[in-house]
């Protein structure tokens, strides 16, 4: 477990372009690991039905933005072959408070994983 | 509430340097918002006691990386005066599943807030 921490007067990497009135920004990307049960992989294959994955996750945000407000939400998920190392999924939230982010991309991932018509087929 | 779902073949931006391994990247950055308890502000001072902050995060790390295990978290904090819209405090974290580094995220700012010796003062 490596730890690298530094307090310092030059401006925090990034360069985000913040939605207005939003204190906290929260990323995730789910990186294709090199193996899947234990088995080592060359990398996941996705395939979606993809009208219907957008209207669902569009629904999700939704529904979970009753709960979890939030100033903005992208979704990336790449579709076809993607090796190991690289990100499979990339979501960006911004709120106004860290709680309600936290909060909403923990629901939103676990919604996304049994409610998306999104498939991964392992690629050895 | 603004969504943007986007589905495609093309690389997910970022060009992560992913620890070998993991399959989760969270990012959190902290923003300073235009107001502060419903008073509009110019920005936020932060100042710390700069060895002693150090040696607390690296404390609390330790402790929670025996419950939320990570292959790498590296925390960022602006000292001196930082301007509405930028961030104050960057962390991320890279851990094998996306339960974890989500715990420990939460986990840590809520100890971070309370415990490392920084302050901020509400600039006009």
């Amino acid at each position: 477990m490596n730890t690298q921490i530094q307090l310092s007067e030059r401006p925090v990497r990034g360069g985000i372009k913040v939605t207005p009135g939003c204190g906290a920004v929260v990323s995730f990307d789910g990186i294709v690991r090199g193996e899947e049960d234990g088995v080592p992989i060359a990398g996941l294959h996705y395939e979606a039905y993809q009208p219907m994955a957008e209207r669902v996750i569009a629904r999700i945000l939704e529904e979970l933005g009753r709960v979890h407000p939030f100033g903005l939400v992208c979704i990336l998920h790449r579709i076809g072959f993607v090796p190991i190392g690289e990100s499979a999924m990339r979501v960006d939230i911004h709120s106004k408070h860290r709680r309600e982010a936290f909060a909403l991309l923990s629901a939103f991932m676990d919604r996304f994983k049994q409610e998306v018509p999104i498939w991964k087929k392992v690629v050895h």
